[in-house]
Formats: C-alpha cells, structure tokens, sequence
C-alpha cells in the first residue's frame, strides 16, 4: 500500500461525497473525493446503486499485494442516472440510466482498443475504476487526482466508457453484470459461442457468482451447458441456474463420463487448484480458459495439450462494445444475479 | 516393448523386403514383411526414398516408453513412383511422384476427419505408417497385419492419404517435408498465418530441423520471423534459412526488447524446459504451440496468460489437405530441408 493524498479541488473538478479507506488499517468511512467537471465528451451520472464485488474488499484492505494506494473509494459495479452530458456526447442523454465497468479509459488508439478489447491496451495498461491514476486523455479534471470508485454520489466518464441500461432492466440487479457478467460473456464471444451457426458444449468450473452468471448466459446463447464442481453439493442449484449436466471433478467416472466432450471450458475458481484436472474434458481443439487469478502456477502436460490442440488461455473481464452486447442479451434473456441491498453505511 | 509375429502372407497381400529391427535388442537388418495388394481406393508406389526421423530411431530402438511393437519397420517420410493403382483410384496415376507421411489412415468420417485434421481422429486414434495397428477400413490386406514404414522396396496406401508431388521437386529432399515440413506448417495455418490479409510476427524457437523448417515457411508466407535459441551461437545460421531478428533466451536484455511483440511462437524444443520463459514475447492475443513433447510438467502462471488473453497450445503434425498445401508452397518457394542420402544397409 501507499498513501497518495487527494490533490486540492482544482478549478475542473468538483467535490463529491464518498464511502471508502481514508488510510491503512482504517474503516469505511466518509471520504470527500474531486470528481471531473464534465467536459466535452463526458456524461455525469447520479448514482442509484453500486455492486459490491469481492476484489472491491481485498483492493478496499490491501490484501492483494500491497498495490492499494489511500484514500481509496471502491466500486467498480456503477449504475447511475445521467444527469449531465458534455455539448458532444451522442451515446447518451440526460434522464437515460448508464453503467460504468470496471475500467473508465485506454489509448483508444492502439490495434487492441480498435478491436474493442480495450481492457488489453496496450498490454493491459487501461485506466482502472478506482485505485489508478489517469493514463491517458478521457478523463478530465486534474490529471494528478487518482480514480475514485462508485461508492460516491456521482461519477463523471468519457461517453465511450458508459455502457447503456436498456429501459425496463432490474436497475438494482444491472451491477454485478457490469463485472461477472462481462468476465464470463467476453471469453463465450471470444472462443466463439455467440456465432448463431454454432452449437458447442460448454463446461464452467465453480458454481458461485461467475459460474452461475456463466451458465445462464452460455444457455442463454443456445448451447449444452455442463456445470463442474469438486463435489455434488451444488447440483440442484447448478441446474435450477440451467445447467444440463453436471460433472463432480473429484469423482472419477463422473470425469470419465464426459472425458473429450466438451469445446470451451470456463473456469472461475480462484482458490488454489490445478488445471490439468480438466484438461480431460476437452475434446479436439477444446479450450480451457483461467478466469481466476490463482497465484499458483499450474503445472501443464505438453502431452495433454498437443495430442489433439488443446488450449489453455485466461480472460480477464471484457471491452466497453462486448460490455453493452452482455447488458443488452442480459435484458432480452431477463439474468440476473441474485443481489441483496445494503444502505452505504451499512458496508 | 512387446514381440507382434507378422501374421502368413494371406491371399490379399504380397511379400516385401523391408530394413527393420525383428526384436529387441536386435540391431537393423533385412526383414521380410506383408504389404496390402492393390485394392478400388489404392495406390502402390515403389520407394524412391525414405527420411530417417529422429522419431524412427527411438521408435525402433524402444526408446519412447515401451511401445514398440516388435517386428518393426520404421519410415514416416515415403516417396515413391506409383506403379499400380486402384480402379477407382482418381487422385494420382501411375507414373505420379507420390508422398506418404505419418498416418495412413483415420475414420475419415468424424468431425475432425471432415475437418481435415485427420491427425487428430477421436481423440488422436489415426494409424500411423508404422508401429500401429489397422483400425479403421482403409487398409486392405489381412486386418491384423500392423503396419510397416517406408525402410523398405513398396507401399500401398488408401489414395485419400497420397500426397501429389509436383513435378520438378528435388525427390530425395522432400521425404522431411512430410514431417517436420507439415509439423510447421499445421501450425502456422491454424493459427492464422495463412491468411494473405495477414501480417504477424512469429517467434520459432529451436533452430535445429524444424526450427529452419519454420523460419523457412513462415518468411514464405509473408510474415517477421524471429528465431529464438538459448544462446547466439545459431544466429548466423537462423538468418541464413530467413530469420528477420534473433532472440537469445538467456539473455534478460534481448528478451526485454522482444517483449510482448509476437502473433505466435512455435517452439520446437523436446529437451526439458519450461515453456513459460517464452510467455512475456507474446503479444496480447498471443499464442505460443508446443511441438515438442517434454514429458516434464511446465508451470503456468495464471496471471501471465489472463491479463492479456493469452494462449499456450499444442500441435502434433497436420492432415492431409494440410500436408499437400505445405508441399505445394514448399515447391513454389524452393524450400528443403538439407539432406545426407545413406543406402538402406548404412543405417
């Protein structure tokens, strides 16, 4: 951790009520934070809700890796109001409700931000919610203020990071869309589940927020959708997510069962685990995708792997266009995660 | 290892003279073996040459974890006159410069088959041209007969798995091509190198005979090769076969310059390593294919893949369209493998 003072209120700023860690070893607590005036291409949102989400805690407390800078303001789940827009902003208009992610800019400029991946500019170097500094030329105020999450009253972004809430969507359960949604969407559209012509067998690994998020929006997208978890426990609730099948990783003929079936693995563990356990369930060209960062590293069999072009590649979240395509299937498919509301006071 | 007599010649099929090891221990010698005759589909080619495989040495000797069926006849890279074919045989004609690579047969009915990845037939169950048993209906002959190599006067095999030769091809050279050749090439066309609307830039490390292959291959279809070994002492060699740049592994401030800058990296290395030194040249999106077979575990930090979404994979030869375009574009491109010709009693 650091400490990095909030530089004074500068002429383009404006200061705004916040809940988060003034310091080290501190509770949440009232933070007063500067927020950018909005500037030309920009859309200030009123915020009705927040998520809440796990790394939100650990970045909060400074439990991954020291990397916390203070005072810090999580939130990276914003689900606002639109209540001012800059003279050239077209994505969006006053009164509209928006979302923000869990980055607010990139270069825009470089191969991978043209491709949409922006979350990869650059070599992963996209401007966090919160806990960064500004990088790059989208967000206004004084360069020198860090970024503040959502726990606040209000947030200002460039348009191109606002992510629109369809007319109609739960606003109090749009959040967690914003984070495990778009972690499991974007690997699904990446390794080719959201191409029509395609009917894959998609296995996700953990059956918590990302893997039931996953297994609605795989289904949702027309495919067999096989849910994996170490023991049977959660079965029933993998199925009422909508799973068609499920396989217990610790028990071996339920793994041999569906050894070689499966086209994309997701898997969402983060605990402390070894890849190759599923490797087997890969079929010809099946692909196994890391979306937890398990400090660990795995150890891996070329022979596994080459015998029949497996792969094994990792996901971190998801582009501001792949963000709106997940929010805009969320809608028409009606997922949601389950949420639970709390007062700010009450985090 | 285990003893497989050669079944009595039976009436569909006809003696052959044949270089191979009778049992093991045993040292190379004349051995007498049964080819298929002539059915509707197939073609008889009488050998011209035959490569000599690092792979046929183990394989012969019983140096690749028991699975050498004694007798045996080793040779993966056939090349031949044809001088019989099938009835209903269209592909070639007698007279045809013909090649003959690593399988000799695959379902040729599933989807991977359908797919032209006859190599990676349910699950990797292709026969190979040697040391294999017949399974599938492909090959004619009595069914128990295993199969035997190239070390020998003749071959038949189902057309569909005939390489054309071109006319004009350096015939004593391209027995290699048939294997380290399509080893290179399968890869490169998987993983995009192939399109013309692209340009990439690939690493290969290794510079021995599929690592030239590589350069070789890669420079001719258009793309920055970057050949990458433990030390410099192969640097003059790799821009001799086409290398653009060289990168020496052990050397922090040649990586360091080479970080996050390639497309693909094929690594042909088969001696203990750790693939996970080569992850940092890998662009976003990058990925790296191993095609040696290290029977040690490589450790796999998730973090090195997730952040920028890339990908460590695995190849094993190609199939057989695959393998016909390679030689194609090693024709048109003048590409060979250096070679020593050796009579078969000098090996």
């Amino acid at each position: 951790m650091f400490n990095r003072p909030i530089p004074e209120c500068a002429e383009n700023e404006y200061k705004e009520v916040a809940w988060g860690i003034k310091a080290d070893g501190e509770k949440f607590a009232p933070v007063t934070i500067n927020r950018p005036k909005v500037g030309d291409f920009d859309v200030k949102m009123d915020m009705l809700y927040c998520g809440i989400c796990h790394s939100d805690v650990h970045i909060a407390f400074n439990q991954l890796g020291g990397k916390t800078m203070y005072p810090c303001v999580p939130g990276h789940e914003l689900v606002g109001k639109v209540v001012e827009v800059g003279p050239k902003v077209t994505k969006v208009k006053v009164g509209d409700h928006v979302g923000c992610g869990c980055i607010v800019d990139s270069c825009l400029d470089c191969e991978v931000c043209t491709q949409g991946d922006e979350q990869y500019c650059l070599g992963g170097k996209s401007v966090h919610t919160y806990n960064d500094r500004k990088r790059y030329t989208h967000i206004g105020g004084n360069p020198d203020t860090q970024t503040f999450g959502g726990y606040s009253g209000s947030q200002v972004i460039h348009e191109h990071f606002a992510i629109k809430i369809p007319e109609g969507m739960d606003l109090k359960a749009v959040g967690p869309l914003l984070c495990a949604g778009i972690t499991m969407y974007d690997p699904l559209k990446h390794w080719g589940a959201t191409n029509k012509d395609k009917k894959m067998t998609i296995g996700i690994i953990g059956i918590g927020g990302l893997g039931s998020m996953g297994i609605k929006l795989a289904k949702a997208l027309g495919h067999k959708v096989v849910a994996i978890s170490t023991s049977a426990n959660k079965m029933e609730m993998a199925k009422e997510k909508g799973a068609d099948d499920f396989v217990v990783s610790k028990d071996p003929e339920s793994m041999k069962a569906h050894t070689s079936t499966m086209d994309l693995i997701l898997n969402t563990v983060s605990a402390s685990h070894q890849a190759s356990t599923y490797i087997p369930l890969l079929g010809v060209d099946g692909t196994l995708v890391q979306l937890g960062l398990v400090l660990e590293a795995h150890a891996i069999g070329v022979g596994s792997l080459y015998r029949t072009r497996k792969t094994i590649s990792g996901s971190h979240i998801g582009g501001i266009a792949s963000t709106q395509e997940c929010i805009d299937l969320c809608h028409k498919a009606n997922i949601y995660p389950d949420v639970q509301l709390v007062e700010a006071k009450e985090i």
